[in-house]
């Protein structure tokens, strides 16, 4: 359900209302039937009709055929104000998340789609980590993993993220390229149901230019990779000069793209599919796919906050669990 | 002209026969008469009507009222291969640059219009700039300028441009930026003919977070500058979180986005306007527009070169030659 005073519970009441929806997924939100009730009096929206108490969870969760709300209580739903995340709002939303993680490790659900947090209020919860992916890593002790993002228009993965500029180039290695290219192929195998086809893009100006731009990074990092990544079997080309990579042409044909750096790929991603991409991440032993967008607290509680990122997001969760084709 | 074996001359007998064009400019081609009626007769393009033999250049340049070529001889219009650059074709495109820019220095014309040239054709005609910015840069001896890339869907100026990844970070200062703000300033005030609203960009993911991400670069250049420039009086905000710095809303109210390197402008211009970009160096004593093209030597003297961005860039000349407003 995300953070109690963001736009988390509004959504989550369209996402149970939706008929469409319904269809491609059987939706539990792991949230508190109070804030949702209190939420669907102020904007004016239906009631979660299903709702489970949570000693009832580990016998009903596999006969579940209709929408329905985990009921999480703990949470004083009149004592917070919506709109303003705190350190009381930050906590729940933090054990919506650890429940959902724990459910998905015991098999009880197929994939966790998460609606959005706040750092701050996190943080003042006393729950150190800057974001849901680092603690979907931890409590699921991922070995390896890496960022996904994926829209109609663009899909790329990320080598990096949220690390400096600087940093960059000293986090690149063969090993950590080869592993997002296998993770990204396999996620595009299940959401296409055939061979991706993969670009990975160059660190520097023009891919280095044959050596002249860089610190032959190409050279030393990437097409290393590439070569490797052939020679097992992957459909993969590079290193392409990442300034045309996302050109009309390239995006047609290329089903995922191999970045560097945060900004590498999320430039072209938000510049194009701004609002409809669905953040991912790969590797961890569940799936687990997020609305592209924060609490937007500016807005919440007020019936106006798009509900297609969180759509998009239970599409592609439902698409990553489908069985491989 | 550009590189005789490339789309250059094509796409000269295009301009030079388009009647709309005509009539923002007084077109002058610093070019090969025989190369472009052996161009005309292949392609199938009326040959230039107007030319001008180089010794009568002086006395005709400023009366001039209808398209013209200016012949500059000294190639052997039937010992090449179009298609193919070479050295004697690389050496041709050279001299019509260096004519053109003592054209332009002695006021004989307004502004320098680009046509494409080949970097390995000019490194066989022993000529050791990497491209046109340098040539431009050196032979008007440029004390500051920056590229600035101009198109519908978004313009940039780069605060580093050619350089590697790595070397972004040792290479900001708060001059460098300041510097790239007042001409990008000036270019739109002349291009808009209203003071320019512009944003600056942070290095790192989400402009560093407050310090979070890499080493205060944000810090200790960028804001430092934004804030020189608004006591200055520029419309100037940022540091912008790169990734969400050219969503659409914020594109549309942006008239220039200052960049500090190739990647960071070059993947959301080529993702957004791809082949109808023109690149511009601001800061040369005189004005200079380029297409954003290569020689495509696959698809010169075929006809099927797209004279768009040369279009534009002559456009664009024009409108940077007019008296500011």
């Amino acid at each position: 359900m995300g953070d109690p005073a963001g736009v988390g519970p509004e959504l989550c009441l369209r996402a149970l209302a939706d008929r469409e929806l319904s269809e491609v997924a059987h939706l539990v939100v792991f949230g508190d039937l109070a804030v949702l009730r209190h939420c669907a009096a102020v904007v004016g929206l239906p009631e979660p009709r299903r709702v489970i108490q949570e000693n009832r969870w580990p016998d009903v969760c596999k006969k579940l055929d209709e929408p329905a709300l985990l009921d999480i209580r703990g949470f004083d739903a009149l004592g917070f104000e919506p709109g303003k995340v705190s350190g009381k709002t930050g906590a729940a939303a933090y054990r919506y998340i650890k429940k959902s993680i724990s459910a998905a490790l015991d098999r009880q659900i197929d994939a966790v789609v998460t609606a959005p947090i706040n750092k701050e209020a996190l943080h003042a919860a006393g729950v150190d980590f800057p974001g849901h992916t680092e603690i979907f890593a931890a409590e699921t002790r991922a070995r390896k993993a890496c960022m996904f993002q994926y829209s109609q228009e663009v899909r790329a993965s990320f080598v990096t993220v949220h690390v400096g500029y600087h940093e960059v180039p000293h986090l690149l290695s063969v090993d950590r390229i080869m592993d997002v290219i296998e993770l990204t192929a396999a996620a595009l195998q299940r959401i296409n149901g055939r061979p991706a086809r993969l670009a990975v893009l160059g660190l520097n100006p023009h891919a280095g230019e044959n050596g002249l731009f860089g610190n032959r990074e190409e050279e030393r990092f990437i097409i290393p990779a590439i070569q490797l990544a052939k020679k097992k079997g992957y459909d993969v080309e590079g290193p392409l000069p990442p300034d045309t990579a996302f050109i009309p042409a390239k995006r047609k044909v290329i089903d995922g793209f191999i970045c560097m750096y945060h900004d590498q790929g999320h430039i072209p991603l938000k510049a194009l599919a701004f609002d409809s991409a669905v953040n991912t991440t790969l590797g961890l032993p569940i799936i687990r796919t997020s609305v592209d967008h924060g609490t937007a607290c500016d807005i919440a509680w007020q019936g106006k906050a798009d509900p297609g990122s969180l759509f998009s997001a239970v599409r592609l969760a439902a698409k990553l669990s489908s069985p491989v084709k």
